[in-house]
């Protein structure tokens, strides 16, 4: 469908020694681009005889009036409640949504080698995917302004939506220190993708820090998938150890929750044998009365779509330094019940 | 955006006496419209001078290559889950996926009105939304292709796909009977949008007609609002009565994991004291060993994608009859869990 050319922005980008995305906004005409480097992008386009596709012409005149949502998966609820948000945001200007599901590593790898979104949308959203460098690249090669949400990793001059997954688990387990607990264990969990996970990592790396900043010893750790499955597994290998922790860090309420049922199956009380805390606030962890550490998950979506919208109007707040992100950090809470008191 | 046309669609389709949908199929060329009725149309369109605009055309010619879906909301485990599986489908053939979500009835009556999707998508897949008579003319104006999920109003020559909800309630309610429950109340879900919705009406038919063929008197019914407050709401209702029944059957597993709460925090034991079922078969109810009738969610999103892709090709299995609807039946199946058991 698309007509192949011969010379395209990535040409352009490496004649003239820029970001694709500048080449994009200096070709298109939008602010962010200074005026040596735009003429050396126009100079770079001139020599190569870079034409612009008539598609290209359009965006430029206007839009599409579409902007695509990348999402791994929308059957869980993350990813659904912040595709709520930012279709809501989206209907209130008339922006259509154009929605790619990569649920798997075909879907993924066909998505990032075929770009189907180019040339079709006038923006995009990329929602929590662990992207490798590679991946981050493919995405700018898109030439059209993009925001991400969850998982920052440090890359240059994008936009990043979340919250600080480090300073989440601090909060999570400096509540079970608080109420005196000493011998704190973690379900951690890990994507079945071979890309580290920024916010994986956070949030391990957060749990670490403060069990060693109490003068706690070496924790128990375990580490399962991804899923409430994983979760009820975690706690069956905590409960073949020599000795119960008395309390347990989870990775997401996911996991928490999947380590409450192997708990109620195997009769442990909670929170008098045990405390369990997450991190997320799932609708599931109110039904549970489970402890956790609450993220705002529709209002990343919502910031990202007014963030990706501004980008379209050229409103968007310029990066403060060259080769560093626009983040854009929500705060998470501390939202007791019922699942940790202290220990006997 | 869109450019004023005196004629319209509507307009060739009064005059000749069809539905649009035929005349969207005449003027594009596309099978399932007799000789002598495209006749008709065309001599129609002719009298009316009416033009196909270029966008519809181009519709002709080949395809935007874009199906819009439209949900009332995403971030409800129902709704994404369906939403996932078309995405699976349409991900298969590249087609893609352009989301509309009506979350209030602000944004549903500005759908209506403007319809947004119209020259933008070959087809729409409308899922699970209580349409009035007025809105599924309003979809059929679209003057594309169009696929149902959920919820069967009969209105002729529509394609719908969806589980037979009386059964299912007959399903709950018949297990409740056979393990020897005599007083069975209903925990019945109101939508708050005036129309009425032919999944609620059916689960609820299926209820009393399995209660009446069993020979039993005069249920107690609780209405609340869909949502798993609502359920807790509606237990309370029930515990405050004079006598609590042996068994609820709850309009759906959200309705039931509010009653258990409420149950858990009343000390009343389940199935002990009482049995609890629901209908969906939500990754909840697994969670809190909730026995339920389970529908095949994601399958009926991939089913309305393939039936929506066929009609695109012109290969959608003809209606048997004038004025009939192809309806697609998904079975749905009694999960027995911890939450029902004989009464004492």
């Amino acid at each position: 469908m698309i007509p192949k050319q011969t010379v395209n922005m990535t040409d352009v980008a490496r004649h003239s020694g820029v970001s694709i995305a500048s080449v994009s906004r200096a070709l298109r005409g939008e602010p962010g681009v200074s005026p040596t480097t735009r003429d050396r992008i126009m100079t770079a386009a001139r020599e190569l005889s870079y034409v612009v596709s008539p598609e290209a012409s359009r965006l430029a005149g206007g839009a599409t009036g579409r902007v695509g949502v990348v999402v791994p998966r929308i059957d869980a609820w993350f990813y659904s409640t912040v595709l709520a948000g930012i279709a809501d945001e989206f209907d209130t200007v008339g922006t259509d949504l154009v929605l790619c599901t990569l649920p798997d590593s075909a879907a993924r790898h066909r998505f990032f080698e075929a770009l189907p979104l180019r040339r079709k949308v006038d923006a995009v959203v990329v929602v929590s995917l662990p992207l490798s460098a590679r991946e981050r690249t493919r995405i700018d090669q898109l030439g059209v302004p993009s925001v991400f949400v969850g998982g920052h990793h440090p890359g240059g001059n994008r936009s990043w939506i979340g919250i600080d997954d480090e300073l989440a688990a601090r909060q999570a387990v400096g509540h079970l220190i608080h109420i005196g607990h000493r011998d704190i264990a973690m379900i951690q969990a890990a994507d079945d993708t071979d890309i580290p996970w920024a916010t994986d990592q956070a949030r391990i790396s957060g749990f670490h820090r403060q069990i060693r900043e109490a003068g706690l010893g070496d924790p128990t750790v375990v580490t399962v998938k991804w899923s409430i499955e994983g979760g009820s597994r975690g706690m069956e290998m905590l409960l073949s150890g020599p000795r119960l922790p008395t309390a347990v860090f989870c990775h997401s309420d996911e996991i928490a929750l999947g380590a409450l049922r192997t708990l109620r199956r195997a009769g442990v009380s909670v929170p008098q044998q045990i405390s369990i805390i997450g991190v997320d606030d799932h609708p599931s962890a109110d039904l549970n009365d489970l402890t956790t550490v609450a993220q705002p998950v529709r209002d990343q979506g919502q910031i990202a779509a007014r963030e990706v919208l501004r980008h379209l109007v050229g409103e968007a707040a310029p990066v403060s330094a060259p080769n560093t992100d626009a983040l854009t950090t929500l705060p998470t809470r501390l939202v007791i019940r019922g699942s940790t008191a202290s220990p006997h």
